[in-house]
């Protein structure tokens, strides 16, 4: 039921997806590289600074921005589907860690004063009735007073601690953007809202295991600890060289591919739920907030 | 401004509260035991067992029951203010981790399947425009098919990380509920729900105080790290031996009082934002899940 409903999502969205969206939601930094972006390591280390540079129209992706600071998913839905979008998070806290909740049409949030919400992210994308329509640098012309607007946790955010720890990174030593691929694991449905779990890979060294998996658990608010390690067909992916979003990475000899719930899981909601209206990040433009990293680490 | 909410609502809980109440609600443990309880050390191990004992009437606080067995705080709103409490919930994790949210109208949970929530509780609360009305057993009879239950975490889940860790839990030493205050800390509002932070305290020997933060922070479910040690007047509590629930406690030469931050802050939310209808627990008798304590430690 679960490897069915997935595998619907999957097709449903390869089926609807305008070329441009399919490749810019098929391997995010390779799309985008195409439009927008140049891969120069951002050197803007400010969050502030680097909201201003997004609000100004940088399309990049946010990875290496503002080092240290937290960066954020966005997901916008209308206040009838609010309720059920805030417990859907609940229901399901390892993909949708909830930050940040605006008050109905409010574009600020506590975690960056002064930050707006509708322009200041590099891109965003917009949803009808679970199809992409649009993907603007800003959402101002899209915004609607009754939109509240969800930030949840991004591994971004985990990926410093892991690094302090000694493992490696291949997505980044590799430059690439992490990958991400829908499993067929149904998230726990909250009224209209279900869909499948998205998960991030890093193939990580078995003798790096445990501190992937320690440091990781201790940041619970940004996923935490990883749902799955080893065999990808445990949650139903079939081609790790084929990921659902971000670019595929090369495994080392003897990694092991670990699995940690992703962000990306409210979209893969919108897709399958089908509200309609909301507004989300692109994959790999995140909001920059002012919060650090270490905040959310829990000792 | 919080110091004056706070005390607002103390001296209008204190007002308006009828006797009985009054006594329960000022001390749970001794008013009850005036009432309905047996202070004998439970025997019953198991939590469906716990749960089927409650059912059958007794009404006993749930301290000590089915040890290593997750209890939760309850509090039941009508389907139009579960919005606002679930954000009220996210906007202040620490005194309201939420565990669960139920279906409306619906008395089940996956944290212990075959439970009824309207009468597997020793002791409930009902509540009409924020006063206190009824202390029942059960509330079959007050139920309603709008009402939205939340489960929250209960500081009781990390006390035995406390006691394993050589802590010494001066509540239990002394044969007592562990004392809650009502703080000058205002919680963050959500909508049409306010309301002050409350916290309980528990004294901790210097050399052990920081078992006691690592221990608590690793369970960020169950409230998480202390809010505050040390000086209760930096919370705005005037006198440690007059709790405004559970009982005083004595603090041995040196002790240092700590306070986390307490699952009746939901209850002092529904005392000063008079929602029309609500249900609760009483204090200390809790619901007791099938959840395992460790489950909520982080590693």
């Amino acid at each position: 039921m679960g490897r069915r409903r997935s595998a619907g999502l999957r097709s449903h969205r390869l089926r609807t997806r305008r070329p441009g969206a399919a490749r810019a939601a098929g391997d995010a930094r390779k799309g985008a590289s195409v439009n927008h972006e140049t891969r120069a390591t951002p050197s803007i280390r400010s969050a502030k600074k680097a909201r201003a540079a997004f609000r100004a129209g940088d399309t990049s992706p946010t990875a290496g921005w503002a080092a240290g600071f937290t960066q954020a998913n966005l997901i916008s839905v209308p206040a009838d589907w609010a309720y059920e979008m805030l417990l859907f998070c609940q229901r399901n806290p390892k993909p949708c860690p909830v930050l940040d909740v605006t008050d109905a049409g409010s574009w600020s949030t506590p975690l960056a004063p002064g930050a707006d919400l509708r322009t200041d992210l590099p891109l965003y994308r917009v949803w009808e009735h679970g199809e992409l329509t649009a993907e603007p640098t800003d959402v101002v012309g899209h915004w609607r007073d009754d939109l509240v607007t969800f930030l949840i946790g991004c591994s971004f955010t985990f990926e410093w601690a892991l690094a302090d720890a000694g493992v490696p990174l291949r997505h980044i030593e590799q430059g690439r953007n992490v990958p991400m691929y829908v499993t067929d694991r149904p998230c726990r449905p909250a009224g209209r809202l279900h869909g499948p779990m998205v998960v991030s890979m890093r193939p990580v060294p078995p003798s790096r295991l445990a501190d992937a998996i320690r440091e990781s658990s201790l940041m619970p608010a940004v996923h935490g600890s990883p749902v799955h390690c080893g065999d990808p067909g445990g949650l139903g992916i079939a081609h790790l060289d084929r990921p659902d979003f971000g670019d595929a990475v090369a495994l080392e000899p003897d990694d092991i591919p670990v699995f940690w719930a992703c962000g990306v899981t409210p979209q893969a909601a919108v897709m399958a739920s089908r509200p309609p209206f909301a507004i989300t990040h692109a994959p790999g433009r995140m909001f920059v907030t002012d919060a650090r990293d270490e905040q959310y680490r829990v000792v």
